[in-house]
């Protein structure tokens, strides 16, 4: 039995930026040497998300418009009284979930044809990570 | 350890369909021969989901109508452009969720006493794939 | 390879109230001597969930009013014509989610600076059970 971690970390130009990290978390699935097993990718900071969903620029701004309608940017927040201004990071992070747990099959990741592994930056601008966990044989 | 793999097909009739799935995943946990571990249910097309709730038929048309209301089916999403009819598909499974994580316990799926599982298909009628991974000893 | 399983049971006093459980899940990850691998948290009951997310008051009453918005209690559900009052509550665990997958890494819960595992509940006053599974070497 092998388990292998490793960080991805992100500094997006931009509060909000949704980043495709398929073929990063495919590398460290490689160098794990595990064939059989699971990867586990998830947001270690708790205003940002990941997500697996299509590769389509339309659909990746529906997705944050979407995520906007129902979870808004406002200034009253209840957790803005901390002086923070981000209550709308945590909740979309919520909506689109915070982590996905990939299958590994014969040394790759077993995605169906259209898969894609999505960061979702909700709250940028600052360094920040994505734990990989790799566990199998 | 043992790590097994198996896959789940599906045809709806309708275009959104819930099925229920439990009795499938047991069968495929128990061929695996895995007594104590974790079963990963992962739809592998963007526009289905897999979700764990109740198995009452009163619930599973509100969820649908739920996931109807916040995400709604209409011609104007951006996804549309590419020819695409379906970014409410897109968004209700990730309103859902397109995974679950089953414990197995001394041999058998250890699900609380309501605990189903289900296969959420918002665009059918054509053939789209689930994969059960086992893990464990 | 070990695989470790307890359990965290709850009776809340109010039907709704979120409680943290960052320690008591350490303490089982603990007990299990897996230094390296998953520890899956998962609600067994249909109407309650797991999520990890901030650990400060004005956002836990701000994620409990947004499920409330989002997932409104009302008379009405289909689900209600069963004797139930509880639709609602599934729908919120839905929204929220039911489950995390928490790395370990070193023996202890890989977390980020501000990550915190909590338990939602949405229909309380009786005893629920949490499944805590941990897996690994």
């Amino acid at each position: 039995m092998t388990v292998y971690t490793d960080y991805l970390w992100f500094k997006t130009k931009n509060r909000r930026e949704i980043v495709r990290i398929t073929d990063e978390v495919a590398a460290i699935v490689g160098k794990s040497g595990v064939t059989e097993g699971m990867a586990l990718v998830s947001a270690m900071h708790i205003t940002a998300g990941v997500y697996v969903n299509d590769w389509e620029s339309g659909l990746i701004e529906d997705l944050q418009e979407w995520a906007e309608r129902l979870a808004p940017a406002r200034p009253d927040y209840r957790h803005h009284q901390t002086g923070e201004d981000n209550a709308d990071a945590h909740l979309k992070r919520t909506l689109l979930g915070h982590q996905v747990v990939l299958p590994i099959t014969k040394g790759a990741l077993d995605l169906g044809p259209w898969e894609q592994v999505f960061y979702a930056e909700f709250d940028g601008r600052r360094r920040k990570r994505v734990i990989v966990k790799v566990m199998g044989q």
